[in-house]
């Protein structure tokens, strides 16, 4: 689907994006690639969408170059997906984003808090450590609970295991 | 439209934030307000979404208290769509996301530069002056046409009016 000739043209580097990455779901799998989500059972348990959607936007995200597709059991065989080099680069922009959504739509507080992995500052709107003024690679972010999250759970692994600190990129849910 | 019952409620911000800025066309019309477009006829020109979703997006910003309508002329009566303080501090997501979007989507180079306006520089990845080293403020941030523009043009005044450097957040084109 085109966004239109004149932002699917080469004027607006914004629109490219969008095509890619600006449909409903997609940049929620991508922010949950962030907190070490790889498979398609554990994706479909925590964003929701229908299982078709989901495949089809796992599909797209790998087609785009922003995941990979790793082989990780042969017997049924089954892959889980990994953001790329490509999609590890689009942190800041899903940063600043939910930032922004964590300033203005949030009336309890933040409900995550982005710390550097290093010192335990927490990062900045940009996400920029506050002590040591450094840009933090999202590999260096620690991802933990804030007081915007209410205690009531989702019954799924993902929500669960996001109750704990967790290292970004790294797995978050054992395998099997 | 809701994202479903895990993102759409208090655990995330991001989905928040999609909510209310996530649907097509919706964050390209911010990105042309950073521009200085303000009236709906210069939006439907540039942007070419259809007139009913471009008066339902537009109407939705508004909703949202990202963009704030303020009329400019009484005969007929006309109202111009101009970004909240809310609005302005989108800046960093849509500034990262373009700059992905140059740096991963745009073989010829980057299409559009970001320069400081005070001292001429570039701005980086992040949205920081090059040579200052400072968080620049989308007010005071330059844009010019980049070497990946190509010279063949869309009619329209808006895509015109861009081929000049351009302050942000300051009226694109003269009124009437």
């Amino acid at each position: 689907m085109s966004l239109g000739r004149d932002y699917a043209g080469q004027e607006c580097a914004l629109a490219s994006a969008l095509e890619l990455i600006g449909e409903r779901w997609t940049l929620l799998l991508v922010r949950d690639a962030f907190y070490g989500v790889r498979r398609y059972s554990d994706f479909l348990a925590h964003v929701g969408a229908p299982r078709a959607v989901l495949a089809e936007r796992l599909q797209s995200l790998v087609d785009a170059g922003v995941f990979e597709r790793r082989p990780y059991q042969d017997s049924p065989p089954r892959d889980e997906y990994v953001l790329t080099e490509m999609g590890v680069a689009l942190w800041p922009a899903v940063y600043t984003l939910a930032q922004w959504g964590e300033r203005y739509l949030s009336s309890a507080g933040p409900r995550r808090i982005f710390a550097h992995v290093t010192c335990g500052s927490p990062l900045d709107p940009l996400g920029m450590c506050s002590s040591c003024g450094m840009v933090v690679a999202p590999a260096d972010v620690e991802v933990r609970p804030g007081p915007g999250t209410s205690g009531d759970g989702h019954g799924n692994a993902v929500s669960q295991a996001l109750r704990l600190p967790h290292r970004l990129l790294q797995p978050l849910l054992p395998p099997g």
